[in-house]
């Protein structure tokens, strides 16, 4: 299901023709409409981005104008023009729908919450619908590359991954049953610097930041390991200037930073024209193009598991906590591992995060879950000016004032601007 | 019992004076030993304040040479230099350990924990100690001041003010038993420009904010009336500059200006003058000089509930949530009223506060107490900074490590140094 024909069209032929070349009986139906692709499911898988890239970089580009230098993902919010924020207001819009909509029309399905803000969108869902939700992201594999790293035989260690969504920490981590922290310690100690040498050289994929200063600044202060995008989760110690990013994420500044981040769509923009390209040209054989992925994906296998495809797994889900992790609220959505079988999602106990975490990482952000699903349900002004007056970056009550109206001002903004008045 | 024997001694002579006048049977023991003090003691008052307010000020002196203007009782702290953050280690340190005397020593007596941050105070000793500890603050008396302006019978008017310390807001006011904020908002719309006005040229105790333009501001943004303290207690909206907090509290610029603070203290310093040159002089007649107070007390009535010399009242108390107000952990103090007799202080139910409120001045307190509680226990250099990265005038890391390096040099601070190295 798409509302763009062209894209729509572009992705069934795509699917249709990569799922014939592998002998796949996968069967496809394209729909421009929501309910239709809703009804009578057993699952719903919902990825939207409501505007796109480009809508994300023009609010940016406003926000930056007033002073606001880009820097998602920072537990202490970019608080203007990033997605959990201003911009939230037509993700969680969307997901509540899409979400109603399934309620209605297929109240037994369960509903896979990929798109962001995985954590405000599943927390949302769980609040105001009886429907089953489980928010995803595959942020958690990222800690495949902490045994790697060490050498270790990724099958032979365990790890967990607690914490909210893009705010994950690895609680255990062990190899053949033997903790191998200190391994991981050892590492940090003697050939971590050896690591960032060659990486600073090196990095090009803007989100190769697992073991980048900011990553081992966030161990040392935490005592656990910061998984995936928690990475980019930090204060903004890490993100004042493209410098500062520099410093901590690399020459490419990380995924936040304006040349990392736009390097990175570059990147994207040119694999979807060629896909593009390779389906408009009959002759070309698709999996060539693009291999099938034998990698981990987060998505199937789960979804394997609810539908009774296997005889139940272990997976890394966003679901509401119900007293999984001590300290937050049963109706705010935890990431945790999780037993996933026909019958549901089982929470499994899950280790008490450090204290340090929980006061400087994990209530920051889940202040921050209350004001965006408040200032989405309630709108008005004084929402926005009361985010944006505690912004590391504001200097005035005249500068928060002219930020707002900007961003209010943009075309794509107009219904928002209602929202907000 | 006081340290400082001088003033020990004069406050002893000025007391014994004074009953004697008045013809009371008090009797009155001083002591420089706090556990004589506290053996065996029914009620243990503490109203300390380590350093007195040289201390404070100079602290604030150095933070503003680094970009961190004064303006404490923020909802967002003044990170650096005020007395629930980096100041708050010592107040921390002194209540914790007077409370474990207490324990030790009066194991049934009451502690009224008087010293600020009464809302850190007494979390800290319900969280740490067996200790019956009541929090008690007299901002809420303020509250009269709201029938007084609408001319009510204040004898006539009920009213329940509920939150945390020093940020307490005004949920129920009725009048013969009919709601009474319609007559306040009639007054807001109708008659309070003109107030203004005239307290624009009248204001000079810099505490009379009680009708502020911040006061209406934050009861405009909220639906409910904030209430003493609680008016200093906004975001920096308020607060950036003198010349900001001027247009919100006044020509004095409030409490938390250099203005209005240095006038206050000079003001004190006077009392304490006139108060000493009477002690001295034993001809005077002290209760010309201090006439008996008849006002309204927060402390002595609380006490006699407590010890049974009435028969139960209500007062407002802080004390540990367990559930009274929704939305806060159990082991948080709460500022609530409660009915007080010789078996304890009873809990009454008290309103939910408003959506608003809660998130956007609840919820960020709470965290700031638990980032008090945990640096004063922890220690280490990374809390000063964490706190200090989100504060908004913070511009770099630079400013962060500068203030630190500097607060800490300060010859007073040197225990400090070591706890937060």
């Amino acid at each position: 299901m798409d509302t763009d024909q062209r894209r729509l069209s572009l992705t069934y032929r795509f699917a249709t023709r990569y799922a014939s070349e592998l002998k796949s009986n996968l069967k496809f139906e394209k729909t421009q409409d929501r309910r239709e692709a809703i009804a009578n499911a057993d699952v719903v898988l919902n990825t939207a981005m409501v505007g796109g890239h480009q809508y994300y970089e023009a609010m940016r580009n406003v926000c930056e104008k007033h002073g606001y230098y880009r820097g998602i993902n920072s537990t202490e919010w970019n608080m203007v023009s990033d997605y959990h924020t201003i911009w939230g207001y037509h993700q969680l819009k969307l997901m509540l729908e899409v979400a109603k909509d399934t309620e209605e029309l297929s109240s037994n399905a369960w509903l896979i919450q990929v798109a962001n803000p995985v954590l405000e969108n599943t927390t949302l869902i769980h609040r105001s619908t009886k429907v089953k939700v489980v928010g995803m992201c595959d942020g958690y594999l990222n800690y495949y590359a902490v045994p790697k790293i060490l050498g270790l035989d990724p099958n032979r260690t365990k790890s967990k991954c607690v914490g909210l969504n893009h705010d994950i920490w690895l609680t255990q981590f062990s190899s053949d049953d033997i903790d191998a922290y200190p391994l991981l310690d050892e590492w940090v100690n003697k050939e971590s610097e050896k690591y960032l040498q060659r990486w600073r050289l090196e990095q090009t994929n803007p989100f190769d930041i697992r073991f980048s200063p900011a990553a081992l600044d966030m161990y040392k202060r935490f005592g656990v390991f910061p998984i995936g995008d928690t990475v980019r989760n930090g204060t903004w110690k890490y993100h004042w200037s493209l410098e500062e990013k520099k410093r901590w994420f690399g020459p490419t500044g990380g995924p936040d930073s304006e040349i990392g981040w736009n390097s990175r769509l570059e990147h994207q923009r040119q694999i979807v024209d060629s896909l593009e390209k390779a389906v408009r040209d009959e002759s070309t054989v698709l999996t060539e193009v693009v291999p099938p992925w034998t990698g981990d994906d987060p998505v199937v296998p789960l979804v394997a598991s609810l539908l009774g495809l296997d005889s139940g797994s272990v997976h890394q889900v966003n679901i509401a906590n119900q007293g999984a992790l001590a300290g937050v609220p049963d109706d705010v959505a935890v990431e945790v591992p999780a037993k996933v079988d026909s019958k549901g999602v089982h929470r499994l106990g899950v280790d008490r995060l450090p204290d340090p975490v929980m006061k400087y990482a994990i209530l920051p952000r889940l202040i921050r879950v209350e004001w965006a699903l408040h200032a989405f349900s309630e709108g008005g002004y004084d929402s926005l000016f009361d985010w944006i007056i505690t912004d590391p970056r504001t200097n005035s009550n005249r500068q928060v004032d002219d930020v707002i109206t900007a961003l209010l001002s943009i075309p794509e903004n107009e219904a928002l601007a209602k929202h907000f008045k």
